[in-house]
């Protein structure tokens, strides 16, 4: 069965979003240096997150949360007001910081709608991440959005059957190996590894290069090449 | 066409919400007396949410830093890290806070469900939700899960044909007017208000009595019987 959906991440694969995170912690780093080193507040916010995802869930709101517990485990009592205020002035801004297309995504994005079915499929905050696919103007481009809390191989099956007719005939598109590539191919779909020169510690895993229905592309431009060689 | 879909709303409908809410809000509110007036704080408070709905969507971790934003904005400057820190306590409780059925919940579902196909309806965070319908252990009775953003008319018109086959045949029950009945009413389907003894303001909204489609019920298992009566 020739492919017809192609499901395709959101954040980091359309458009920069660890970028974000990353200039928001270092953001972080610089207001606590007073209080304790670069290297150990790096550490301990990254452990403070990884501990709250089973509460908070991925997205911003939770990491502006974790921010704040972790700058209440550095300084204590000490914890000055300003710095309360500095992290949810930063947190805010992530959510609505401009939500800036990569390079070559929207036309990629338009010759890939007129052949097939695409699905954004995204983890993280369902306010959030609608908002985004609002602000970054390539909403019409898909016939479906699915924003779940985790991306599992029953998640893509469950996607896969409800735009598709399954998953023969499926392809995901992302540059997470853990949450796009391996639970997509375990659905029994293809999967194309789009990476981003930046990868959140949560999501490494290591890549299936061997696997016959997986390929390594450099952009999501080059995906519609590959597509047509898939039988 | 008779009724085979029954889309249930679920904080408030299915169990606790604004209870928990209220509790956190006194809790919030006695914390900070020593700074300014109970009538100011809730004032104060609900003017923040309402402020910051368009930025962090519905919610706990948002209600969340809706509470520290207000406290910083009593306190200014002498805003005290324990103050921080137990507001931060108070919505990580809320988020892990036990969900508790309302009095006759999982047998009227049990009833619906041999009968009707159901499909929970409810805004708010997505990860939250889920871990909500998790801990209430009636999950089982449910044939879809939608979490939504906002509840429109637009909302429900998806969901009823992707459910079931349109509106003729749909109904909504829940204890929000306002996100509950006139939007399901609006998009053709039926709905019955199951009223909560607490409303949140921002919800409020006035009864469409006269509308043929529309019912208010005491308690959900008095919904099996009006749906025995429909067409």
């Amino acid at each position: 069965m020739p492919i017809a959906l192609v499901g395709l991440d959101a954040d980091d694969t359309l458009w920069h979003n660890e970028t974000v995170f990353r200039l928001t912690q270092q953001r972080f780093v610089e207001l606590l240096t007073p209080f304790a080193d670069e290297q150990d507040l790096e550490t301990k916010l990254g452990a403070t997150e990884k501990k709250n995802l089973g509460t908070y869930g991925y997205g911003v709101k939770g990491f502006t949360l974790s921010m704040l517990e972790t700058a209440l485990d550095v300084c204590g009592e000490d914890l000055p007001a300003s710095i309360v205020q500095a992290i949810l002035a930063a947190g805010r801004e992530m959510m609505t910081h401009p939500v800036e297309p990569l390079p070559g995504v929207p036309a990629a994005l338009e010759r890939l709608a007129a052949q097939y079915r695409l699905v954004l499929i995204t983890k993280g905050d369902l306010f959030h991440q609608e908002s985004k696919l609002a602000a970054s103007g390539l909403g019409e481009f898909f016939r479906g959005v699915e924003i779940v809390s985790e991306k599992s191989a029953a998640t893509y099956r469950t996607v896969f059957a409800r735009h598709g007719s399954g998953e023969g005939e499926a392809l995901m598109a992302g540059n997470s190996v853990r949450s796009d590539i391996l639970p997509a191919l375990e659905a029994g779909g293809y999967a194309a590894l789009i990476p981003y020169p930046l990868v959140w510690e949560h999501e490494a895993a290591e890549k299936p290069t061997e696997h016959p229905r997986f390929r390594v592309l450099e952009g999501l431009t080059e995906l519609p090449d590959w597509l047509a060689t898939l039988p």
